[in-house]
């Protein structure tokens, strides 16, 4: 049974070291927390070893056997973990590279500078939802392997690719509609018919989609303002245009 | 002009108290932070005082004239504001009570014990886009003049009556459909027909609405999940049947 002990060892330095972008992109690895994810996880074998803390007591129904695991003391899991009160277990996962040639096209999700890792987040997870393929992370998104992102995707981050790649040659390239939200220059999102296939492309928290990828696109949308408020959070919006968009 | 210096000034320890609930409910008052809120709130004549950073230089477009001002030092106002990097602006503003006799009935957004503040100040932003008449809270969702709530609503807050009710006899006296959400026992939302008058009803983020009060519905719906997500945050449900229902 491997088990560490001290903050210090170097291990442990590793694991915290993922909480930084700037390891997770070199090493290609991430990490998660708590029961659901790591379970979630397993299922997909995206998992490279399991750390536990040595004070909690497995839940029967938690399969780890053939699994490289490491138990820990408390004070190793609060420093390797980003919430507060860490569940107990958490695992060091694999980045998976998925060629946009292996995946299904028709219903996508594209996001265009979205920074918040709450909304990324939700929004992986609702895409999930709504039965989309794959959700298209252009430049300058939130790292979807950042910790408040995967928390937010409620296991979502598994269920369906998210793929890293320019959206203006993206685009470019696709065949079926792509409708972009823009609050200015667009139809009522109801006008548009429901389809089977559809690329959906919403932008960033403050200044939506950028311009050039408007010009891109099939039609632009936009969701009515029916009170005072003057907009929708962007995953808000993202769930509305899914919903209603899918036939 | 009013100038305060030290963070030990007991007007200073009133305002902050503000950010205890206890001390919300007592003096039904609140404290909101920022340029965009506190034009709001004015608009809305329920700023009852502003509180100002004297280092900061007010914008020109921003009308603060019979209004009480007190100046403060950069310190005061990190130590009354909730946010860590405060805008240099705050004000104390008093509780509306409105009563439910009052108000149009014709679309309401019913929440029973929604927890999370992020999630309570998005729906109320949503339900003020999407023409909703008034947000009903029952006992045990988050309390709507949290720093963290008011600040997701942005400025929807001031937008349209937020009532405190209980939700069970509120249901009992509505003539509308109540429409409550649901995994099991439910339609799903497609096959309601729109509306120019609904209730909807959502409720807590992990168990959803009680009972009790789905029995007292016209209908219960769900959404389907179309991936392999158990759920959707309940904001974003809120968001999709809000736009669905409405004719």
């Amino acid at each position: 049974m491997k088990y560490i002990e001290s903050v210090k060892n170097p291990k442990v330095k590793a694991w915290k070291k993922l909480l930084t972008k700037k390891e997770r992109d070199k090493s290609a690895q991430y990490l998660i927390e708590g029961f659901h994810l790591v379970e979630e996880a397993l299922k997909e074998q995206v998992v490279l070893e399991v750390i536990v803390n040595q004070e909690m007591e497995m839940p029967a129904s938690f399969k780890i056997e053939g699994t490289d695991v490491t138990y820990v003391k408390e004070e190793v899991m609060k420093a390797i973990c980003d919430t507060e009160t860490p569940q107990g277990i958490a695992a060091v996962c694999e980045q998976r590279t998925i060629a946009i040639e292996e995946i299904k096209l028709d219903k996508l999700l594209l996001l265009d500078r979205v920074q918040d890792p709450g909304n990324l987040g939700t929004m992986i997870r609702t895409a999930d939802a709504a039965g989309m393929d794959a959700v298209i992370l252009g430049e300058g998104c939130a790292d979807p392997y950042n910790p408040k992102v995967i928390r937010a995707t409620q296991g979502s981050l598994f269920h369906l690719p998210i793929i890293k790649a320019p959206l203006a040659e993206f685009i470019d390239k696709l065949t079926i509609p792509v409708y972009g939200t823009a609050l200015e220059n667009g139809i009522p999102f109801e006008q548009v018919e429901k389809a089977e296939a559809f690329a959906l492309l919403l932008g960033n928290e403050g200044q939506g989609v950028a311009k050039e990828l408007l010009a891109k696109t099939t039609k632009n949308l936009y969701i009515p303002i029916y009170g005072k408020s003057e907009s929708l959070n962007v995953g808000i919006a993202a769930g509305i245009l899914m919903y209603y968009l899918r036939k």
